[in-house]
């Protein structure tokens, strides 16, 4: 035990803080609740410690489908292997795993991925991970964008066009940033050029509470305002530089950046929002649009990877 | 379609209209994207048009479970069904129906439950439902009561112990009502008394956009604050009648207000917050709880059909 804690310490230093959370340290064992694992059921370094990318969307189907495309792009695909979902004790979360890449669900809206994050960046510090680099790959509603567009996120802007998340604690308001890894998005739009298979853009991305109303859909169970009231909202969006409208990317911007999670936003745009309200494409073709940022990440991955082994 | 259109105005004339959108008649098709249902697509009518009770929750396994244990309660189970899920072209929620009893997982948080809510809504309203309730069985974590209590929420409060709603609509913030109906929550307790099979209490129930630093754990990825600033804040809690916490109550009760739909919230307490924040219980234990929500709805309806056909 006392090898463990010396090694542990070492790692500690040499790697960056994921919590901030004093009280932690006073917990015999950590029950990641809705992931179903446990620093006293589960061993996490050993489980989880080789993470270096993390990718987190919101559907479980589409989180293992990634995990399939990714050990095919890495040619780490094991045809014996079913790819079981790690968090299978509990239907919260899907998690799945291949290599250095890691793969969550998190469910739609702010407070499902902030359960998500909470239990994840403790799953991180308690594994010692390094270096590990979290990227979200949804779907969104675009503005004044052709449907299939893939936006890298500049900034994560509120149903106001600020850039901040505000988070309640003990029932005051904290502003939190939503400041995302600018070099990363860089990156990432560089590597779709490369790639050359679909339009990709960086832009600020408006994150909602709600769908419909919140959105300014005409199609939700109550609409108080006109088709003109719509259309000059989401305009002055554009002018805020809004590209897309998404749920998750303002508190996953706010907790990574105070984890220390080097972090970026890639959603695919499902519609044109300043043309319609209800995602009538074919599914067919909104399943070829929600591939696009897997396959954006996924090409991304096997970069970085394919360039820290050649450093070696 | 004369006929058709004829009987459905008739309809319309008797019974509560549940949309308040203007825009929905021009929508030639509504599709109900995260049902991965719509009114082109499905004979919405005939699938649900004799609902007369909804049961929500956040997990997709509960409500399996639930529709189960419904229909032995009201002995309609077919041996041979096995409930397939009316929702399995998306992996957003999860749907199932027994006679009369639909039930709909609608996963964590606020923004997940309100994208289900437009869409069930707009569905009872597209079946031409009438005299529906909703219920809603979940879990939480209760302030000063024995674990496995279930709570009856009397009204639904904010973090700041208002009982409101706050929904923001092209970037202004309207306050909604969550007001419930009194008289329901009366007469779940009342079947609870004669149940006689585990505590039942009527409260508040205080609904935050946080699991963790929402709703003052010690145990998050980030906490600023010490445990008596914990203590302070439930029990300033505890002082304004807030029995529970949990994530979805203040806009299901809004929602539901709105479009005049009879609703209640039951949610059992799986630890006492006072005393803790992990769930450290046994699996058998927080199952054993999580099944007298189930138990008391579900005798609660057995009842009502019950004293329906008696009237007859």
């Amino acid at each position: 035990m006392d090898m463990d804690q010396k090694e542990k310490q070492k790692e500690q230093c040499s790697s960056p803080i994921y919590v901030h959370n004093p009280h932690l340290d006073a917990l015999k064992d950590d029950i990641l609740y809705h992931f179903s694992l446990g620093t006293g059921s589960h061993n996490l370094p050993a489980m989880f410690g080789d993470v270096k990318f993390v990718c987190v969307g919101g559907s479980p189907w589409r989180m293992k489908s990634f995990t399939e495309f990714i050990a095919a792009e890495l040619a780490m695909e094991d045809p014996k292997s079913e790819y079981p979902n790690i968090c299978a004790g509990t239907d919260r979360y899907a998690m799945y795993k291949v290599g250095p890449v890691l793969s969550v669900s998190h469910g739609m809206g702010i407070p499902s991925i902030a359960i998500m994050l909470h239990e994840l960046i403790k799953l991180l510090h308690h594994a010692r991970c390094t270096d590990v680099t979290i990227i979200r790959i949804g779907t969104s509603g675009g503005i004044g964008l052709e449907p299939g567009t893939v936006v890298v996120t500049k900034q994560s802007v509120d149903a106001t066009f600020q850039p901040k998340f505000e988070q309640v604690i003990l029932g005051k308001t904290v502003v939190r940033s939503t400041d995302l890894d600018q070099s990363l998005a860089q990156e990432l739009l560089q590597c779709s050029k490369g790639l050359n298979q679909f339009e990709t853009v960086i832009g600020n991305t408006m994150c909602t509470l709600d769908f419909y109303e919140g959105q300014a859909r005409l199609d939700g169970a109550f609409c108080s305002y006109t088709e003109t009231d719509k259309q000059e909202y989401l305009l002055k969006a554009k002018e805020a530089e809004v590209c897309n409208i998404e749920m998750e990317s303002s508190v996953f911007a706010a907790m990574c950046k105070l984890s220390g999670l080097r972090a970026a936003v890639v959603c695919v745009t499902l519609l044109d929002r300043l043309k319609g309200d209800q995602l009538s494409s074919s599914h067919e073709v909104l399943n070829s649009y929600q591939l696009r940022p897997q396959i954006l990440v996924g090409s991304y991955i096997k970069q970085q990877l394919k360039a820290k082994a050649e450093n070696r």
